[in-house]
């Protein structure tokens, strides 16, 4: 996507060259403009256009015969009895032989207005009866998308601002020019108007793609649209740094040199409305967080209305029975999935499926949930059939090993389905989520124009959502923290108190930084202070399943009649397989390749007390737990549920260590 | 205490300028030094000398003549039948006939031993017949100081090895020549020796600070110390980059030379060992957190065999009745402190009493931990009044606020005292430690040397001590994760998840951070991971008495009986002050001052609450809360218990946010 938006840069670049060449291009085709009728091509958008108009973060309006019916500096000139007057000097400058500067200037004197007569001009003018057909519908529908709306006006800010204010546009992004007061020697007020600002971007010729200029200064927005009626509009995309696609209008003044150049043209502002991105959402999975967070979408397609989201969100479930059941069904009818998130209404607009394919036919966007030892299976079901264009976010914790080194679940989906794959990752453990309960992430993204639209898939009153350039180190946190979780665990299942704690988490989490940029030198060290990082942390080691099955096992030892973890899982998992230690296997296998084992003295005693090989008391002695040379002190094979552990090195008590 | 260190450091540059003028001067003293006997004032050590000696971190010994009654090489050609032969060869060398290299070279070949030879030689001539008187004690005492013992021997590493040994010393302190073997055609084993490996340091002239400035490159002591019997030894610190110090021995043999030029010449090591730094050490505070620290420096005191510490602890009580009687009188006679930290016994050698002076008086090293309002009382009776030389740690978490900014409790003592404050924290609930359960903290130093002492005051086998260069960073992380405990509180007895509670810590994590480099921009952003950061924070946040009483704060207004923390502290914490309480009005008086409220809106939610001016629920609101304008919506006078509290501005149910 990003090529396309370079390519269309380049093209501003090539319209700048033509635009030099062409000196007196403005005035010629102004004249030229009210009579023709040229023959046209860019009606219809083409893909590249619609593309920019898609992902545009900024839209640029034009005011007059744009925004308004009419001109409104025209209009204060006929309200001022100089309408002929001034329609006289308007010719003149379309003529030539005026520069855009001394025209308004003129224009000005004489209108020769007092404060107060502008005040009288709006009252009686207010600017909801002069706006143009569907700009008030398309303006509210950009900005309920988080497009950020401007207006540039070559005509005065006094006569802007209130049109601004009615289309709920703040004042900061109004471009306009100023007039210029003194002091009114009768008045006593500054109340004669002697001229207008120069140092405004749009006193000048090419004065808007100026402003857009400023625009992109003060802000980061990727893509940027202008839309009016004139040749000064289309110059934006004429002069470098200015904006990335032109809209030309024509439903108040159809002008054919502005027709001609214009990306695309339109005669109703319908037209824009109509062909705004429309995303269908596919979330993968259907297990607690899946649906916590697919609830969290289905509310977001339902209420969003720009009409952004398609509201029907399709939730693909692996098919099985629940009491008698399909689940897929149970799901449809009750609104609820009684086996992974009991209790929680689901909205109605979320669907679920039991077929991969036909949740995903069409879908723009791609969300995976599933367990993570699913996904690859999923992933070859998916290879060449997902919707051109779409693209993925990941909410998915772990890794996978391979030969070569790791592989991240958004860095399978990427190389399997050949999309790019955003990964959204935080302190969110589904019942709270489900409960709405205040809850962060962060989305961790390579393309922001995606990461842009995710932030509205997810973004929610109660769930805050920060993007941030750095999916791999997002990743790691949300897959290694799991390990900890089971640290945690095990000390609160062994009673030690909130120092051991802390001081475990601790080591954790610089285990966890250390582990990632090793292995990923890109990332980012601010990411683990984010809610991916320790926060998610946190909550893990506080909430989580991976804590609770941990504790259970440490306590189980410590009452001497230890059980294994695939017990536990059996037992309180429903089943469903414990994230933490299916982590820990592959991260100690990494670890082991790479000979780095005594390096993560925490993940390594962890692994090994998962393995039975050590006690889990061993989780505050770390260093030691990993410094023993486990074949010459125990057996290494794992404990079947029932039998007796084998004994570790002898443990000092608690209190002497 | 720097200031020294440079101005020896300094001198020894001033003698490479001397030993580079007297190009000959090695020869020239080694012939003159046997019989010579030169006017002595080095015999006693200077305070400079005493200083370095004092925190020398590592101590370098020569071997032949210094650790052992003599030279194992002329011992082993003895031993070969060549004693007679190498004797004279060695006197050729103290000719000037010879270099070192050479000499050394030449005695090999007279030797011409087998690999058996040197081995059964080292049987026969085992190291501990050998060691020169004291010399065991002194490198005993050395180690359990955690001074790091080098030995740099211009003789063969395959003789000195067993020594080392011996010594407890490892094969990477061991400095020396290695000898040159080939394959012998008729043993078929490496076994011909046909010199040295003359890339060893050792093996060349001045060979000794090559070694020194070898081991400094790669660690980082601030202090070396050579010892040892010859103009070798001496050489150590008459070479830019080697020892800072050189102690001149004469037990074995007595040089002239060496002795005139020593800056401390001993005849026995029992005086180096008699010198060393003992410590005394006086705890100032009582409280839980006061007791739990001076019971683990009282246990060190007492279990550190090196002599460093005075085993006598003293801490001052400010005196009170408990249960009729004195408390220092209880906790002397019960070795318990049955009002701040009932049921944990405390060493015999931790003594309590009444009279501040009479507990500093002579006190090398003052640990502050009382409450930190009482601080500022404590210091003004102890200025001027403090040891020369003593240096000074801080437990306490708070600041302090003035008209002129920020003080925190360790600049208040630097300031107040004219000595070195370091801090100590980290995550240590009390009683935690008291059990001695696993916990960490950091030493927060600007003086290195000093808290190399602090972590040896405080480092015990369930207490981890890391240094790190960033006092103000750690001391901001334990004053500042108070308030923010208030939070998890807040969110603790509202009933929120793991989630909310996530949100909110990291949200105050990102606060004390921004708020204390803004303040301080040299803190280091790494701190904040560390124990006193996010550990500390941790902690605090679920086992902490500032969440406990805000928990009970919380529910109160959620039950409609609110109650106020003046009321729960008298209630709840036996009178004792809420740290949290106090320094988030000290911090949001800063707040108010700078202008900076809005950009800390957790925070300023925090201090609204406690003052009753919010609802507790804003605290997972707290960017709305934050932005009421709040003399308009709540009286911001604080309730009295059993007030009705103001309502706040209508709170929505929370799942609907």
């Amino acid at each position: 996507m990003k090529s396309l938006k370079f390519e269309c840069r380049l093209k501003s670049r090539v319209n700048v060259l033509r635009s030099i060449q062409s000196k007196h291009r403005f005035q010629h085709h102004c004249l030229a403009s009210e009579n023709s009728n040229v023959a046209r091509t860019n009606l219809t958008p083409s893909q590249h256009v619609l593309d920019i108009w898609h992902k545009a973060e900024a839209v640029c309006f034009d005011v007059d015969c744009t925004v308004t019916v009419n001109d409104s500096l025209d209009l204060l000139a006929e309200y001022m009895g100089v309408g002929k007057e001034v329609e006289n000097l308007t010719k003149k400058a379309m003529d030539g032989t005026l520069s855009l500067g001394q025209a308004l200037e003129e224009r000005l004197k004489l209108i020769n207005c007092k404060p107060k007569d502008i005040k009288s001009f709006l009252a009686a003018n207010p600017p909801q009866s002069r706006f143009a057909k569907g700009i008030v519908s398309l303006v509210t529908r950009l900005q309920e998308r988080d497009v950020t709306v401007y207006l540039i006006s070559g005509g005065f800010r006094e006569l802007t601002l209130p049109i601004a204010e009615q289309l709920g546009i703040p004042r900061q992004q109004v471009f306009a020019n100023r007039m210029l007061w003194q002091w009114d020697d009768e008045t006593l007020e500054p109340s004669r108007l002697v001229g207008f600002d120069i140092s405004e971007p749009t006193a000048r010729n090419q004065g808007k793609p100026q402003a857009i200029a400023k625009i992109r200064e003060a802000h980061t927005y990727s893509s940027v649209v202008m839309i009016g009626d004139g040749i000064t509009d289309l110059e934006a995309v004429q002069v470098s740094g200015g904006a990335d696609l032109f809209i030309g209008y024509g439903g108040v003044q159809r002008r054919a040199a502005v027709e001609k150049d214009a990306d695309w043209y339109v005669m109703d502002f319908a037209e824009l409305e109509a062909a705004m991105k429309c995303y269908q959402v596919a979330m993968i999975g259907s297990g607690a967080w899946a649906c916590a967070a697919a609830r969290m979408v289905a509310q977001n397609a339902l209420e969003n209305t720009s009409g952004m989201f398609d509201t029907k969100v399709k939730m693909w479930v692996y098919e099985e029975n629940y009491e008698g059941r399909k689940l897929t069904e149970i799901i449809n009818e009750r609104h609820e999935n009684p086996k992974y998130l009991p209790g929680v209404s689901l909205p109605e607009n979320l669907v679920a499926m039991p077929d991969l394919l036909e949740v995903t036919e069409g879908a723009d966007l791609l969300i995976f949930c599933s367990p993570h030892q699913f996904v690859r299976g999923v992933l070859k079901q998916l290879a060449g059939k997902v919707k051109k264009g779409a693209v993925a976010i990941s909410l998915i914790k772990g890794m996978r090993v391979r030969v070569d080194g790791p592989q991240l679940i958004s860095q399978m989906v990427e190389r399997m389905l050949g999309i790019d794959c955003s990964v959204l990752m935080g302190a969110n453990i589904a019942e709270g989520i489900a409960k709405e309960e205040l809850s962060e992430a962060v989305i961790g993204y390579d393309n922001l124009d995606n990461a842009y639209v995710f932030e509205k898939v997810f973004q929610r009153p109660y769930f805050e959502v920060k993007l941030i350039p750095d999916g791999p180190g997002a990743e790691m946190c949300g897959t290694l923290k799991n390990i900890v979780a089971l640290a945690a665990g095990f000390v609160d299942g062994l009673g030690y108190g909130p120092n051991s704690k802390a001081a475990v988490m601790r080591q954790g989490l610089s285990e966890m930084m250390n582990f990632s940029t090793r292995l990923y030198p890109s990332i980012r060290s601010e990411t683990f202070l984010e809610s991916c990082g320790m926060a998610d942390l946190i909550a893990t080691c506080y909430g989580g399943r991976n804590r609770k099955v941990a504790v259970e096992y440490a306590s189980s030892w410590q009452a001497g009649a230890p059980q294994t973890f695939d017990a536990l899982e059996a037992s309180l998992l429903n089943g469903q397989k414990l994230q933490g230690v299916m982590t820990s296997d592959e991260v100690q296998e990494i670890l082991r390749m790479k000979g780095w084992e005594q390096d993560y003295p925490l993940f390594t005693t962890i692994n090994r007390i998962i393995h039975s090989q050590l006690d889990p008391s061993y989780v505050v002695k770390y260093k030691e737990g990993a410094g023993i040379n486990i074949s010459l002190h125990a057996d290494p094979t794992v404990l079947k549920s029932g039998d007796t552990p084998p004994k570790g090195p002898r443990l000092a008590p608690l209190n002497t260590f």
